[in-house]
């Protein structure tokens, strides 16, 4: 029997990276995608699209409403997606909302017996987020080994992050390796109901400079510009 | 300005409990409970009304299905409630619940700015739970304070575990002395849709069993005996 991995899948660069590497290494992959209230909804559409073509055992799609609570600019209509750089942890932080995916993905890991959930977390080419560090990481696993069933009996779930000390053209130059058809792909904060990009939100900038730097040609399609 | 506190709220004897002591220590309070598959549904009612009757400054359910991963006897049709003791962690333990509870926990508590999120787990007169013990409450605490922005700043939110090494006796005895009205709460694992209780789930007996030894009567209305 293979092994089997849950992905926390947004349907964008990272995780779509992420979900090529756990079928390289032979992983039964599980994907778990979020309706969370953020206003880039058409990255579940590309999450839907990308499943099509992948072989994945099951993709769920879970509703839980984090714009409820507000506070970030990526569910909260009051808070503009900011266009330009800005200092210290951006508005585009959503409020544990790491911790919240990771969890559900550990709750769905022990019924599946799943060992190993891939999260696309990158503490090199990324937003300043608290929940994208290695020590973060280390400490949710920490949590999730004494939460869990499994995890007190030695043999609970493993967190797989392995872009988190990649940058993102080497990110980008692993997936091209792999596989992965990029243009697929949604980063934009504020894509467009037909997945078409922004350009100029923070998570549009990240991405076009590596694929510059990467000297890929960048297959986005962009409405802005 | 008052001190904020998040309850995760039940409407159970124990986050009831948990409630009046928050209120004792001035906290302003924020519910939170979680439609999250079970089949006790009737406890949400209890929770709203015992809302209903507190000074509680918001009131959040949250809908999250964790009966869609089955694997535990609250949620999964498949899988009957015990109505007998049984040896190790019971099959109504549901994987993470805990730590997906928190987790959400944690995200409305930076957006609120609160100072504490009180959670009402037990670790002595409870069904063996992972996610009860105090090394898991340890371990969440320590990862929260890397996951939020307000943890790195130093200024995250505590978990609060008032309960946690108090026996089920203590809890009633402390409750009632905060005035806590224990008829209006359901712990039930399978009570009806009045909110009346089975009286043989392990929640059944170790409540039962509490009044008695606390020598308070017992004002739960059961709809088996």
């Amino acid at each position: 029997m293979n092994k089997k991995a849950i992905i926390l899948f947004s349907g964008g660069l990272d995780s779509t990276t992420c979900l090529a590497i756990a079928q390289s290494q032979g992983y039964d992959c599980y994907a778990l995608s979020f309706s969370y209230g953020q206003k880039h909804s058409s990255e579940l559409e590309a999450a839907k699209r990308i499943v099509k073509h992948s072989k994945i055992k099951l993709h769920k799609i879970i509703n839980l409403d984090l714009s409820d609570f507000g506070g970030s600019a990526l569910t909260d209509d009051a808070i503009d997606v900011p266009e330009t750089e800005t200092e210290g942890i951006p508005s585009t932080y959503v409020p544990a909302r790491n911790t919240v995916f990771l969890s559900v993905g550990l709750a769905w890991a022990e019924v599946l017996k799943a060992d190993a959930i891939f999260a696309g977390v990158n503490a090199v080419d990324y937003s300043g987020y608290p929940d994208c560090r290695p020590e973060y990481i280390d400490a949710f696993q920490t949590m999730a080994d004494l939460a869990t069933k499994s995890g007190i009996e030695g043999h609970g779930v493993k967190l797989q992050t392995p872009l988190i000390s990649l940058t993102k053209v080497e990110i980008i130059k692993l997936g091209i390796e792999l596989g992965v058809d990029y243009s697929k792909t949604v980063s934009c904060y504020q894509a467009n109901l037909q997945g078409q990009a922004c350009g100029v939100c923070d998570s549009c900038r990240i991405r076009q400079k590596a694929f510059e730097d990467a000297s890929v040609d960048d297959p986005t399609a962009y409405y802005k510009q």
